[in-house]
């Protein structure tokens, strides 16, 4: 059972925009046992989608196409329907009736022609209702694999995905199993992690796939599986799952899959009922926006002084300014002061403060590209490390962030 | 000159990460006149890799592929370029020296067998210097389109875009020149702006393609031209968009390409000598973390108070308790007092506040879902105003981002 996705529009090929509607879809597929044979990126261009179409017909049982469906001149996915699948575009009433509403409701200025033209559909389409947009999704079941159209505006893509597509999908296909299993990791390189697992590796049945994805300072190591019998291969995973932990233990952080660090934190201190606070200088408020982001986070999140002017350190947070003299601005004593300053302004129980040089150039200290602190302040006290990141700015910031919360989670699974 | 972009890795097809390399690559080629045709996403699977390049050899004069440079098992570029190319690995010495050095500079472990392995490269390709990691890059002239390898590791990539391929693909290829001029909208939908400039879009020559892009509240208008005289596309281009302005001046907000509306307060704020801070509720620090992604945030930026519960407000910004209590913690005066709360403790000339209500659920107040207020603070007052974001969260977050740089820019050009 396999999937072409093919995203339509010039914006993408030109790099105007990141497509991350792919790997929303794909994603979505593999959980209801649906393999993405191929992701393929084509211009808005009547030539190039007709052969894009075909060629995946051929290769695959289903292809997604988004894009293409606005109601400018420069959208031509429905036009090019038509001629694919030698057709022609009909109104459809209850689309009509969902954009005149959408306009009354939403949207202050006059319904245009340009937005009624978005009812014609091809009359061999299959309607799938779109929620929150005057583009319509269309199913079409002819010749070949199943292709199914949607608009390329992410969150109504999203929706149409989750409310007709999948449930469309499940009803017409038989499907197999596909599960995944990532085992997350903190400390090691790749290469070392896969001499350190080899003979393990080599093991593996042959249906399971072991698949390495390092990222700024972790590691995950997938296991996939694909086949009919779902328990058997639960059975087959846990088994190699547990020769493989006693391999890693000094590395491993959780198994769980797609649960970040920033949820297992925002689960513990829920549990828990502790409360967090942060202190943020170089990392610019990214570690609140990281745990804000997860819905619930008032539970446990008190929240943050972002001090990017060192003024802010010593008003805000009182950080006493002799620290700052004698130990410069980034430095562990002014991190451990940041830390304790905030949880008490805050009333917090633990709290993260983060001071260092992100670069591109040198700032209000002597700390050399990529030097930063990282201070952790608990019911008991308070410590701070010096990690050397590198000199790429995001990635400094990234990987400050995902080692701060590997030591707060450290800290908070002692209490 | 036709490129394709293939990348190579289950980790995209099956949705675990977003292919960010694309958008990058693409777009370095569309500044050097290289247009992208077509972008392939494919598994780390032999038969499917030997397809991929075969085709894409015949469509594009350049293909650049990126992943499955590894040093682990489920990495196979290089021996599938072996078969392609009918071709055998030999060993690099200046890449072997090259990975001994980073190992003994930066990684605690000792070098592996594996690692030296990513030493040996086709014997048919010339070997492009990866700076900052251990798999090389590869520039293969052989039997059709040239083939470019490159790691999937992003800012590996990056570098060696930069530093290797840019530099021989202009020297390689002769190229027309590719131009885009995007110009940034905000208030008016696509189909309301496209309506008013439907004349002026019909009479656009032919050589030049429009665009829309709506995104969260702005829609971007993207003029391409693509031939050999530069010159004459840049005056017809400067012509058409003479014609445009008139009939979009109550929308426009700006011209320059990949100039986001941050980088413009950034410039303003700096040229101005004025200082910014911002009190941020249900935005999470994500309009201090937005500023500060951008190197030099410390000549303006002062700090922000992330304050997600409502004590916080009361206590670090000063918010009346009263405000509170009469208006609810989600309301106008709330909001503007947070604004000057927050400017008063930074010493900042501007101050931007966020309270709101982002979902799922209701929270500390009775604000709807969706309902927001923005306050801006300046030298001579303060303001705020509410907003319906709709019920996404991560939406209702970004576009209230947008919104209150909106409003934030318009106040600082009145100064």
């Amino acid at each position: 059972m396999l999937a072409e996705i093919i995203t339509i529009g010039d914006e993408i090929l030109i790099g105007q925009i990141v497509d991350t509607n792919s790997a929303y879809i794909a994603k979505e597929l593999n959980k209801i046992g649906i393999s993405v044979f191929q992701i393929t990126s084509v211009q808005d261009e009547r030539e190039h989608i007709l052969q894009a179409l075909s060629e995946a017909q051929m290769r695959v049982d289903v292809v997604l196409v988004t894009g293409g469906l606005g109601p400018t001149k420069d959208d031509i996915t429905k036009h090019t329907f038509c001629d694919y699948f030698n057709d022609t575009l009909v109104e459809d009433k209850a689309v009509l009736e969902h954009i005149e509403l959408l306009f009354a409701k939403y949207i202050s200025t006059p319904i245009s022609n340009m937005n009624r033209a978005q009812a014609m559909v091809p009359s061999k389409a299959q309607v799938l209702h779109n929620a929150h947009g005057t583009a319509p999704g269309m199913w079409i079941n002819e010749g070949g694999a199943v292709v199914i159209s949607m608009p390329g505006v992410p969150f109504e893509m999203k929706h149409l995905m989750q409310h007709e597509v999948l449930p469309r999908l499940t009803a017409h296909f038989k499907r197999p199993h596909i599960l995944h299993r990532t085992v997350i990791t903190y400390g090691l390189g790749e290469s070392a992690i896969a001499e350190r697992i080899e003979i393990w590796e080599d093991g593996l049945p042959s249906f399971l796939k072991l698949a390495y994805l390092p990222n700024l300072g972790k590691v995950r190591l997938r296991l996939s599986a694909k086949g009919e019998d779902r328990l058997a291969m639960e059975q087959a995973i846990a088994h190699e799952l547990e020769k493989l932990y006693p391999l890693i233990q000094d590395i491993l952080f959780g198994t769980e899959d797609d649960m970040d660090i920033e949820e297992v934190i925002a689960k513990l201190l829920t549990k828990k009922g502790k409360s967090l606070a942060t202190a943020e200088s170089f990392t610019g408020g990214k570690i609140a926006e990281t745990l804000t982001s997860i819905p619930g986070a008032s539970a446990y999140f008190r929240g943050s002084v972002v001090c990017y002017a060192t003024a802010i350190k010593t008003q805000v947070l009182q950080v006493p300014q002799t620290l700052v003299d004698q130990y410069s601005v980034v430095s562990a004593p002014v991190a451990e002061a940041m830390a304790m300053g905030v949880q008490k302004l805050m009333g917090a129980d633990f709290a993260i403060a983060t001071t260092g040089n992100a670069g591109p150039t040198k700032g209000d200290s002597p700390a050399e590209v990529g030097t930063v602190y990282i201070a952790i302040a608990t019911p008991n006290g308070v410590f701070a490390q010096e990690f050397q990141m590198g000199n790429h700015r995001e990635r400094i910031v990234q990987k400050s962030v995902n080692k701060a919360f590997e030591l707060l989670q450290k800290e908070i699974l002692k209490m």
